[in-house]
């Protein structure tokens, strides 16, 4: 199911030996008749953008966005590789078109791994045929590991939006933030909707979602967002596939961050009461970076002095006598002065996994949320090497 | 030594109970004769500005930029302490002033520890006494160490002016970042000097040094650097005097760096060839303050890639194909592309300590060096608790 629940797609998902592990490594997500279909992408704004992402971006300009299939590699992003890195990417598209017997331009390619490594080329063109082979409408949740990388869990979501379905799978451990940073994510639906109408669905979705993320403050070069739409459930309201797709989109970057690597804690970083809505995401970023606060999260401790220097030094309006912060509902703090607080059920909240912290700046209506995660040893390990 | 360098100077530090470990933690700098001298600050723009920050600028501002003592406490921050907190710091001057008999407003006050906790006052008022009798001119070694907190070793500094001297002390340790995160520093010297030509000196001083140390991109409450002139060695040339200070304040900075809180790796971070000066900061930073780059660091891997992923998505102009990377004066990529290079060479340089990367963004004369550290489990290991 997944990215296969919403008729008209099938999708695969094989071990083609790009991984030294042997896992999983390449997937397709494809059209069932193989005919092209409405097809719209958002990409990472990273100015070393990977190889995929420029020929996906120039494939839906080729075609007027419309496409056949998506292929996916895992183990390598093809990222600071150059002429080759671009060439490579041509060529697993040309791969899947052969076999499919559609023009290149109507397959679009996503990458994720290690960047400044060159594409094992010749194996990844040499699995295609039998990933493109194995696809079938039961293989979302084929296609969906064979995506991950320092995921444990594989992220899929269907969202039934009354009328017409929006599947999807994503991708996505560290480097997670602003304008999602290495995730890659495959939504597809059987709702009716020009490519214009498809990206205006994914940029209202991924507003409060992936975009709403944030793990490390490292924006990845691969970031990728493809829609796809069957139109086999017909013409369907354009508020409705917004929420539908806003809804998948906000569950997939759920399950991101709470598989986020290394992470002991998946938090809800709200600032309130700002100038703006701009001035609180800012404020609600910088805190969710910041790794004295988040190494507090992770030792449980609920240090809100911290979160107020850092709301203090972020460059947004910031009045100590009017800034209070709550963990759990519980206000720890007003004025930048300790209240007087029920310190264990603060405890409680601390020491469990989902945590709910919102900084009042007492100046305004401004708003904004970050999905953020603790720092833990395990973040190290697992990004101190590459090997 | 150190602060006590400069003839004109006595100081001490004590174990006044802030404590609970019972370590040293009060401190005094004060004028050998008890009369007053020129001084200037420069201060944190945290605007969650601690009690003794407001309570010194106030001070300066009221004497014309006079002082006789420097009092500073170590295990306590006054910060986040509200109009107890104005009132704890006057509290601490005013019995300063008491021992010295002179006006409270010749008193300057520096805290440094935990944010948001009430001081323990009475404890350190009943401390002063002692801190004051035990003023010498050889104390400079007892009043650096009363200032540490999770400092490993005292930072000072003896910087021979040609004629005239200019000594200092500073503690530093985590939350060091731009505009001088957490870190106190007093500096004296025997050079005569107006107070402004002091403020002049010390502005240019920090920039190259504190200004440029950036260990985790969190800025403090609390951060001052002072700089008092006893005159006894005449008037001097301006160029000589900003000359000396920059060269104590390079050298703190450099302590501070080198004993960051679980720190392995002393890093310097520069990005040359930027279209401009500021664009080439903005990159150091950002790549400075990444936590995945952190983590190859203090892993000994030169992924390069991150680093390139970091500078194409902080917002400078970027172009991958005109952009390289070296480390230890070795290239490894050229055009973001791996580039033949030795790799033993590379391995050797990443294993030691002290770390030289230059990323040349290959546009402009832009250039901007960063100095800080990798992140390593000691770290997160100092921070995640407050206890």
């Amino acid at each position: 199911m997944s990215v296969t629940a919403a008729p008209g797609f099938v999708a695969a998902g094989v071990a083609a030996g790009i991984k030294p592990s042997g896992n999983p490594d390449l997937s397709l997500v494809a059209t069932a008749d193989g005919l092209p279909v409405a097809a719209a992408g958002v990409f990472t704004r990273n100015k070393m953008t990977a190889a995929p992402v420029i020929t996906t971006r120039a494939h839906l300009e080729a075609t007027g966005g419309h496409a056949v299939a998506v292929v996916l590699n895992s183990g390598n992003a093809n990222a600071a590789t150059g002429q080759q890195g671009l060439d490579d990417a041509e060529a697993m598209c040309a791969s899947v078109a052969t076999e499919l017997g559609i023009d290149a331009s109507q397959v679009l390619v996503c990458s994720t791994g290690l960047i400044g490594i060159p594409m094992p080329i010749d194996v990844i063109t040499a699995g295609i045929p039998s990933v493109v082979a194995a696809r079938s409408s039961d293989g979302g949740q084929s296609a969906a590991t064979a995506i991950m990388t320092t995921d444990t869990v594989a992220k899929q979501v269907v969202v039934d939006g009354g009328g017409f379905v929006v599947g999807g799978m994503a991708k996505g451990a560290a480097m997670l933030s602003p304008n999602m940073a290495t995730m890659l994510a495959v939504l597809t639906t059987d709702a009716a909707a020009t490519p214009e109408q498809l990206k205006a669905a994914l940029v209202f979705g991924v507003a409060d979602s992936f975009n709403a993320l944030d793990v490390d403050g490292c924006t990845s070069t691969n970031d990728t967002v493809l829609l796809l739409a069957s139109g086999l459930a017909g013409p369907v309201e354009e508020s409705a596939l917004h929420a539908a797709v806003a809804e998948a989109c906000a569950s997939l970057a759920a399950q991101m961050c709470a598989d986020a690597e290394g992470a002991t804690k998946v938090v809800r970083m709200s600032v309130i009461g700002a100038t703006s809505d701009a001035e609180a995401l800012i404020g609600a970023r910088y805190v969710s970076r910041s790794n004295l606060v988040k190494c507090s999260w992770y030792g449980c401790d609920p240090y809100w002095g911290r979160i107020a220097s850092d709301l203090g030094s972020c460059g947004i309006d910031f009045d100590p006598s009017k800034f209070s912060v709550s963990y759990g509902g519980v206000t720890v703090c007003r004025g930048a002065v300790d209240a007087d607080h029920d310190a264990a059920a603060v405890a409680a909240h601390m020491a469990g996994r989902n945590l709910e912290i919102v900084a009042d700046l007492g100046l305004g209506s401004g708003a904004a949320t970050i999905l953020t995660n603790d720092l833990s040893h395990a973040y190290i390990d697992e990004n101190m090497g590459t090997s």
